[in-house]
This record gives C-alpha cells, structure tokens and sequence, in this order.
C-alpha cells in the first residue's frame, strides 16, 4: 500500500514568486519542476533542485508550452515536430541540471494545456512520450488515466504513472473545468478525505456517481493558496489510512 | 599539424533564417551551436544537429547572454551565479537533445558578450567554467588565449582550446573592435592567407606588427555574408600548407 | 477606378531579417507594419516607419498573437479580453511611433493566425474590432470579405476594407491552406493577372469556378521570396488595366 | 506646500502578481506604470489603468530595458538609439492605451537599471529624455536631482520633476546602493519622518550629514513588503506637516 504524493513546484519567474516550494516539499513524495518554458528560469531551477534534494524526494521534468505570458495554460496549435523538440529540450536541460546536483531524473509530467491537449490528442501526447523516451526510456510518464497519455506511453513502452487530483471536482469522466465554479477544493480536510478515496481507488464525481480509477500518484497544485494545508492534511490522512508516501522505483 | 576550424551556427530563430550552416559545415571540423538564449530554438537545435551528423563533425555548446533581440552582442551585468545557471541550463539543453542523435558533446564555447565579459572579467569566466565543469568535466573550453577565459580553465582543470580569427583584424594584442572599420575581412583571400599564419603561430595586427600565438581552433563567423566562400578558401590554403583539419581528440 | 495595394512589412526582428520592405514599397500603396509581437521590435518600426515616409504611402498598424517562435502564424487560444489588451497594445505602441514621424495611422489588419481566428469566429473579430475602435474610431478595418472580421467591422460600425490576395489560390470560398500544395503563386505574371480580375471583382477558384467579390485592396506577402517582382508586375498590371494604385481616404 | 508622492505600479507580469497597487493608490497622488519590457503586460496595463483611474490620481509611463528575467535591474548596454526606441514605444503603448480611459498621461519615468544608467550618463538620459519630448514635449520627467536626468531634461526644455526616496537611506551624495545593508528603510515611521525632511528639502545621510535638496516627488518602492504601510504613514505625516499630496499640474 503505497501511493505517490505530488506537485507541481519551480513555477517562480525571475523576480516573482509563485508557489510556497520550500515548505510545500517535505510532504511530497515527488515534484514536478518547471522547465523554463512556461514558468522557471535556470537560477529558480537550480533553488528547486537543491529543495527537491533536501527534501529527499524523487524530481522530475514538468514541460509546457512556449507561453510565459500564459502560464502555459493556453491551448497553443503546434506541430508534433515543434512539441518533440520543445519537450526535448525542456527534459534535457533539467536533467542536466539535476545530474550536477546527484539527482537522477524520476519522471516527466506534461503541464497545463500541453498536458491537456495531449490527454485528448493522440498526437501532442506521442510527440511528447517520444521525447521523453528519446531522451531515457527509464523515465516515468505521469498523466490522466484511460487518456491519449497513457495510450502513447503503452505504444512507446513507457512506464505510465496515473493521477488523480484531490483537490479537484471530477465531472463524468473527466476534471470539471477550471472555468466551473466548483473546479477546486479549497478545504484541507474534503481534499484529505478525497485523497484517500483516490488511493483506494475511487472517485465521487459532482454527479455524486462513482468512478473506479488505479492510480499510483495524487497531484496537489503548487499554486493553490491552500497548498501546504492541503499537502499536509492529505499526508497524514493517507498515512493514517495505512499507505506509504513514496515515489514509484 | 592539425588545426581545428570552427563556425557558431544554428543561428536561426523561429522563421527567421540566419547564416548558411548546410553550405558551411562540409568545410569545418567542428560547430559552436546557439542553445536558445540569444538565438537557436529546439527545432532549429535538431536541424543543426542534423546538419552536423551528416557532416560528421564535432559539436559544442555556443550558450550566450538571455538577449534574443540583442542576439547575445550586448553587456549584460548578471550576478555570476545566474552566469552559472544559464550557461548550465544551455549546455544540458543542447548536450541533453545531442546524445538523442547519438553525438557527444565535444567543448563549449560562449557567444558575443558573455565570450568577450568573460575574456575580460575573471568572475564571468570562473562562472562559465563552472559550468561546463560541473557538466562535465571532460568538455573541452574554447576562447581567447591569454584571456581570463584560459585562467579559468586552467583553474578548473578544463582542456582549454585557444582560438583565433582568421576574418578579424586584430589591434594591439586584442581583436579590433566591431565598430572599428578594418574590423572584418571580407576577402577569402587575405583570410585564408592569415589562416595559414595563425596555424602557424602568427597573427599580423593592423599596426603591422606581428602577435606570436598558439591556437588549436580557427573560427569563422557563420553570420558573415561571405562565410561560406571564406571558410572554402581558409580550408583549401590550410591544406596545402600541409595542415590536417580536425577537431581535438 | 482605384484599388489599393498592402504588404505585411517591418517583420524583422534584432539581428533577423525578412523581406525586402524598403524594395516592395514603391510599389504599394499602404503597408501594415508589425507590433513587436510576432514580428518587429521598436527599432525594426522607426526603421519601418521611415521607409513608409519615404515612400509616401499609407501606414497600419499590424498586430498580431504574442507569440514571436512562432511568427505569430499559430492559433492560440486567448480569451477575448486578452486579445483587446494585447490588440490595444500594438496599436498604441505603433501610432505613437508613428505620430513623432508625422505620419498619420491609416488602418488595423490583424496578422496571421489573429487574422485567420477572428475571420472564422465573432468573439476574436469583436475584441479585434473593439480595440481598433476604442483607439480611434476613425481608422480603418482591413479583413476578408464576408468574414466575421467585417461583420464586427459592421457591427462597431468601422470602415471595412476587404482584401483579396492575388498571389495566393482561392479553394471554394476560401483561401486554399498554405498546406496544399498550390496555395501560392509564384509567378509574377499569373499573380497581376488574378490582380485586375480581383480588382475587376473576380477571383478564379482552383475548382475553375469564378467568386464575384468587391474589394477595395489586394495583398502581396512581403516574406515570398519574389514579393518584388510580384508587386511590380501586380502593379504595372492594374495601371494597364486602367485603375488608380492609392490607399482610400 | 505640496508634494507628490509615487510608486512604481503594474509589476505583475502575466500569472505572477506583484505589488498591492490597488491598497497602495489610494495614499497616492501619482503612479508609474510598468509598460511590458521590464514588467508588465497588456492585460495588467489596462487593470491598473482602472485602479489609477478609480484613485483619481496621476499616471506616468514607467518604461524598462527589454529584460523580463531581470525586472530590468541589470545594467544593459544598449545603442542610444535603440534606448530611444525602446522607450518611445514603451511611452506610447502605455499612453494609447491610458487615452482609450480617457486618462491623459502626465509624466514618464525611467524604471531600475535605465534609471540609474540615465543619472549617470548623458547619452542614455537624452536618449530617453528625447523619446519622451518627440511623444509630447508637455509630459514631465520625473527623475533624480542634479543628475544627467536633470541635465537632459534641461537641454530638451522638459519640464523636470526632482525625486526623492523616504524609505531607502543615502551614501555620500547618492542613494545606498541595494546592496548596502541599509539600504532599505522597512519601518514606516522612519519613512514617513524622512518623507517630512525631504519635503523641507533635506535628506540626512548613513554618514549623518545634511544634504539640502529640492524635490518634488517622493517615491515609495511598490515591491517592499510593507509599501502600504509606508505610503499610509509617510501621506499621513506629509499632512500633518502641512503639505497637500498631488501631482504637479
């Protein structure tokens, strides 16, 4: 009984600060560290680095979109040979950075719409497993189960890790969108006992129906104000509940 | 007697176009590839690395100050610690998207401003090596001789391959500045002629005295107009004045 | 009998050059100059706007996606409001460089994938729209006829100016993608004569069929390599055929 | 008796907030907007435009070097000419956008490292100075006393607004630099005594010297963590001193 506990991390920008890393990452059992493209700079990547690495936790490469101004969280139509060379370099100069600092890169994780856009086209999502098995076909693929992620890490032979989000509303089979009023949990305690469900394997969606998931990490989003509480509260309520937090090996 | 003749390329961003690299490289034995800070892009890289592969050529980092719009030409005062940082972030990038093609990362050779601070300023380029120390200690360090890019390399026990430029004037000891009219030669020609000297130790400055040097790498510039015709010519006369030209092992 | 002649122009970017503005403009009538978003930068513009000044011709401004990578020619996804902000932006930025040189802002044609978006979709052409109106309802609309560019241009009640484009295949009512293979024409002399039947009020489809259209200008790419002589010709052709070449007034 | 009293607003940049500005306007009487290069972007000009607006108070383009990374704190060398240009649409995308809201601009002043670049050398302030009178020769400068930003505005006929900072300490002549350890004044009663001196015209240095000044305008830093605290305690001691807080006319 073990689950992976995990967020997104690194999302600072020169001078601004996005995201509360430092006290966030002790009870993660892995990151996700943002490459540059969307959000991170290489100094902020190194500052993560050496968190990730004081924390003890496994790292991996957190590729978006050439969209600083959005974030990356806007829909961007690239050609597969754009996002393989994008999510390529991003992977690349990651780990490369994490290799001076000992720490061996654990798993890439698609961010914002390039992890949307690739959950729904088969497309973007092997232009983006390519890369990552390209690069070392070690590494874990982390995405949303039964989705275009998981079919193109089972085409490439990648390792696929699935997620499940906590704080998050699930409508039908999918997240409700950031656009629904209900989008996010903001209360620790409802994350927590959602946290646990998910480990168990199951989801109550808004339409109070069941969804029977297996996934091996739950995602707690770094830049909700709320996350150390979440984090925390999600932690010990796993924990109590018998599972281990621990990266996948 | 072997020399090395070097071109910065990969110079292209986006859609727009930037020196002759096909035309060029056939007449090289190794390229300093722009990592994307001030020029280059990952689809660019992968073409240029492309271009290299075919040409069967030795491959560098050509990491430059974080200024598209300036194309890397113009001072930046950054803090050496964020020198480190970005000049680390565009050696993995670029070493990181290498090894999927297969070719190993042989040197690292900073670009415009970052190259000329760093000659000058002993802080700049103890943060350039560093870095390509920390990568990967076995790199070898292209630059001035005689510069403080040499005495970092020496400091950190880098492989230094002291370089100098066939198409330049040069005035006293130092490179004529690009503002100086004579600063470029245009005529493969004289070039080819002044390549077979500095092959053989000499540099004749504009004031007509004669600079005792020992260099391993010759460069030209990829950006001139004239690239091609110049490094055919600076190849040719090299060769028959009895020079092999490769890379260092 | 008078009909306009536009070409995007001012798409350089620092060390980057495209086009040949300051050999297309003699030819033209009015051109629509890049906003530092997808193209241009402050100095690309003065230089730009001293070339118009040169030529005596009618300027606009350009504006286009933020998105420099990719030359502004990929779809993004914005929210409306963005697209004003960023739309109000350019246009600003332009028309107050412009007025220190005493040139007056003609007109607003979007660019690319900005263009293309807000043809096809009511809420891209209303923010487009509405940020032109807000800066000077004065100015002119430029778009594709029947478009939702020019129903927004209606709708806010803006001067319309349809375009037609003489050097580009037309695939039933529309523009043949720049994907098919004969998208563009290359040659000069089929390009002036699809320009005085366009100016006549016909396009010729690729499926042989004739469009009735009624345009008030005619657009060359400045970033075709024979955009020159393709203009001369359009332009020779056009004062054969009896019309006037000079922006409305 | 009166004073202005400013703060550098619209620092956010995209999903990254920065400053309080809506807290901090209304202890205002003017602003200095961040115009895109150094901070800044569309959307956020037009939201601070609105707290400005719904302040009542005075606005003044705030333009930066090109350098998003660095908050356009690192020293730059860039051409006058290009200083020119940069700042020239920087003053006229802020400006443009400020006339759709019916707000006029008022003044214009250089943000960080242009800044004190301007204060030192003439040719960056008269680059800037230039930019500023080609836009609209009535706007006022706003900038360091006795430095080459008061020179420049001299010889430009720019009607000049002399700067001083209650809570950051001076050396010699000149401001602490940031990297003193005092350069900064965190307590808002010490702020708001110095903010009464200096409005008498006098500034006590870390040296414990006088030095007799004549300033217009006081500045409170946006950034620091306590400037609304600051601006309430400085505006508050400014009355009880007997001066009015607003903008120059």
């Amino acid at each position: 009984m073990t689950i992976d506990l995990n967020a997104d991390v690194g999302e600072s920008f020169g001078a601004w600060t996005l995201g509360a890393d430092a006290e966030l990452m002790p009870f993660l059992s892995s990151v996700n560290i943002a490459c540059g493209f969307h959000a991170g700079d290489p100094s902020t990547i190194l500052r993560t680095l050496e968190l990730a690495a004081k924390a003890d936790i496994a790292i991996g490469a957190h590729p978006g979109f050439p969209d600083l101004i959005g974030f990356g969280r806007r829909d961007i139509k690239l050609e597969p040979a754009q996002i393989y060379a994008d999510v390529l370099y991003q992977i690349a100069a990651l780990a490369g950075m994490a290799k001076t600092q000992g720490l061996p890169l654990h798993h890439v994780k698609a961010h914002g719409a390039l992890y949307n856009q690739a959950a729904r086209e088969i497309s973007t999502a092997r232009a983006t497993a390519q890369a990552v098995k390209d690069f070392d076909a070690h590494l874990c693929f982390v995405g949303l189960p039964n989705s275009m992620l998981e079919q193109a890490a089972q085409e490439m032979g990648l390792r696929f890790i699935a997620e499940a989000f906590p704080e998050r509303n699930y409508q039908g089979q999918h997240l409700a969108p950031r656009t629904h009023p209900a989008a996010s949990i903001d209360d620790p305690s409802i994350a927590a006992t959602r946290a646990v469900q998910m480990a168990q394997g199951r989801i109550e969606t808004l339409e109070k129906q069941t969804l029977e998931i297996d996934v091996q990490t739950l995602c707690i989003h770094g830049d909700n104000p709320n996350a150390v509480a979440i984090a925390k509260a999600v932690r010990f309520a796993l924990e109590q509940a018998g599972f281990q937090i621990k990266a996948l090996i």
